[in-house]
């Protein structure tokens, strides 16, 4: 996101956007049973699963590409990073550069091979453990970008209304903070956005003119991953990790403030 | 594909499914501009762009967790590729060995960058190019995978009508062998369907009830890609691609069974 774009509707627009990515990676995944081994310890890469070795490499090498500049995108393994070997762009700086270590990939990786992944993929095993991580890949950088979008959020919000705040962050008080970050009547449309989009870009598309399909009405079970799924990933996970984001952001923003 | 799998529906099925990844992948890639300097000649890669310096190290990471065991996985550059690292699941062989070795990847690879992408992207620069790049790769995954699973069709469509394609394999007819190959009812459908397909995953969903909306009858110039450009690119490269698919794979089985 640029300078020009730090409005409130601009990052909502951001992150309607995203939950497009979102729904995208969740139906590719779910082309696949869930392949366990994939993510057991494996004596090959020194007791680590597939799916750690893989997106450890895979974000050494978007490191030298030039990814990870922006702070929405924060890698999972932040340690021993290569540089870009590539020209980069500076982007315009709209975040202190302390945001950038604000982070809860660790809670997103916990809940999305915990959690997220039993709801929306069948039990089995069909071998293709490769591409499976590849695509899990996907779906945790898309979750991972969402969240983090929580700290231009807090941006918006704390410059809003920073009366409101600095009192709350003086006195640690996540709990009011956390209150005073959510707005109810939003995440219960949010819910209903992502489940419907689920309903829409998961459907089988046939040149039929099914009238029930195409209103993304068709039975649910049809669907490549269970619209309800989208909707309770978001309620317990999405947006309340995205409020740790913005908790911790308005929290460093307010104390180099009052420093 | 696994051997129970191969019959000419299966096959169908396969290459259904595989339409939705390339429109995901499309619409994905999208969101950005076309980033010329992505795929310009890059001093730090020894001259190669980004793009290529991406894509190859990209194989090397995959081909390491156990990718391009499978005859519709092709890497666009499978020299020096290395073994994999994890232990890998074996496949029913439904094909010869030899089917490994069909491979159109450098005219997708050129049809990808020097035609398909100025179609769908647009002109400008916004500096992200390690995503830029990153999501090339997923719509050259996908295309790949959904042109390289023509040797599938091939076994298929050969074992039904081995005596209608024997003679002109030995006759080395390959515009005899190409209209054999070629339903242009199916192709048809196959273009409307994916036209149609870009037209729904493509929509900005909203929770109004736009019945318009839901149709997916949108104005075309609403959707995230250009819904014609999806009939375009099947009509002019995807399918025939999957059929020089189809005649090399035919010539290499037959060869094989006259020898």
């Amino acid at each position: 996101m640029g300078e020009a774009e730090l409005s409130l509707a601009a990052v909502r627009d951001a992150l309607v956007r995203e939950e497009d990515s979102i729904v995208f990676a969740l139906i590719e995944r779910a082309r696949r049973p869930r392949n366990a081994p994939a993510y057991a310890a494996a004596a090959a890469a020194g007791g680590r699963s597939l799916a750690e070795f893989f997106v450890r490499e895979a974000e050494v090498l978007h490191a030298k590409a030039g990814q990870y500049q922006k702070p929405e995108d924060v890698p999972f393994f932040p340690q021993d990073l290569p540089s870009p070997l590539f020209p980069t762009k500076d982007y315009p700086k709209v975040l202190h550069s302390f945001a950038s270590s604000v982070s809860v990939n660790d809670a997103i990786w916990k809940m999305y091979f915990n959690e997220l992944l039993p709801l929306f993929t069948v039990d089995g095993d069909d071998g293709n453990y490769a591409e499976t991580v590849a695509l899990d890949f996907a779906c945790l950088k898309a979750l991972s970008r969402r969240i983090h979008i929580g700290k231009y959020v807090a941006e918006v919000k704390f410059k809003d209304a920073s009366q409101d705040y600095s009192p709350l962050i003086r006195a640690k008080d996540t709990k009011a903070l956390m209150n005073l970050l959510t707005f109810k009547a939003v995440e219960e449309k949010v819910k209903r956005r992502v489940e419907k989009k689920a309903r829409i870009f998961g459907q089988n598309v046939t040149l039929e003119d099914n009238a029930d399909k195409q209103e993304g009405n068709a039975g649910d079970s049809e669907c490549k991953v269970n619209p309800e799924v989208l909707s309770k990933l978001y309620d317990l996970w999405v947006m309340p990790l995205t409020k740790d984001v913005e908790v911790d952001s308005i929290s460093v923003q307010a104390s180099l403030n009052i420093n």
